[in-house]
């Protein structure tokens, strides 16, 4: 099974490509899609759904793993984050690739093993899980890694019959 | 001039279409797109997208007026409200309608002459200077048909080069 999981975002969008085949994962790609800032928001929305659309039809992931957002913080940069995530939901949708969510919590729990890791200890569990000379880079794209991990985990762990991480259809 | 006015929504989009000419306008259709609350968001945003196109290439608009939004209240509502404005800047770019945004207040002013006023006085100025029997239903299409108004007006005084409403393309 290959997966694309995908960091949400307007300026960048995070990507990793991760194959899973009995319950180990190994590394294919992972990067991001940037938009520049001084460019209309609805240009910006269409970099990132034509440039999604062609990472599918190069990579032709099974499923896409997406992270579902929550606003504690900084709202008006939410609502632009927000919308990029409609447009790669759309994007996945319009190429028949079925999309999971998850939170970050369960991406820390699936990847690291319990929700309160700290961001470089999830990407230092990337790393080692895959057996890469070093950290994904940018962030963003190690944070997509880490969201095919968790789908890849949890899926396997839901095929074993173990209950899974409570990932959900959208 | 014809305008077709958005006002953004996950369960609701509503729809306006305005035509402008000479500082007059006419009514010319309103209604809302609904998405099914049972259905999996993506299937949700590829209905708007899918039925935006299709009021696009019907009504044939020279601009589109979509709502700016903010959030101070229910954040887990504007996820999902943010993610099909996602979607719906997107149906106008690749349908090639230039996109303006107003804000509730520019909106206000606009219609009924200053910024506080009430969501029924707004109603019922779009009734009155479209000259209509009743009001447009549901509030989400009058909604829509306010922000088309927004923007004829706005695009007439900007033309008459008296500074306009600080509308802006997005």
């Amino acid at each position: 099974m290959r997966i694309l999981g995908i960091d949400p975002g307007i300026a960048t969008v995070g990507f990793g490509v991760v194959d899973s085949e009995r319950g180990r994962q190994s590394f294919v790609r992972c990067g991001v899609i940037t938009t520049p800032a001084n460019t209309p928001l609805s240009s910006r929305l269409d970099r990132i759904y034509a440039d999604l659309g062609e990472l599918i039809r190069t990579f032709s992931p099974d499923a896409a793993a997406v992270e579902e957002l929550f606003f504690n913080t900084n709202i008006t940069t939410g609502i632009s984050v927000a919308e990029g995530r409609g447009v790669i939901l759309l994007a996945c949708f319009h190429a028949g690739v079925p999309i999971y969510e998850y939170t970050p919590l369960q991406v820390k729990q699936a990847v690291v093993g319990y929700g309160r890791a700290e961001k470089r200890q999830v990407i230092d569990m990337v790393r080692r899980i895959l057996n890469l000379p070093s950290a994904p880079k940018p962030d963003d794209a190690a944070d997509a890694v880490a969201l095919a991990l968790c789908h890849a985990r949890s899926s396997t762990s839901m095929l074993r019959g173990q209950g899974g991480m409570g990932c959900s259809t959208i």
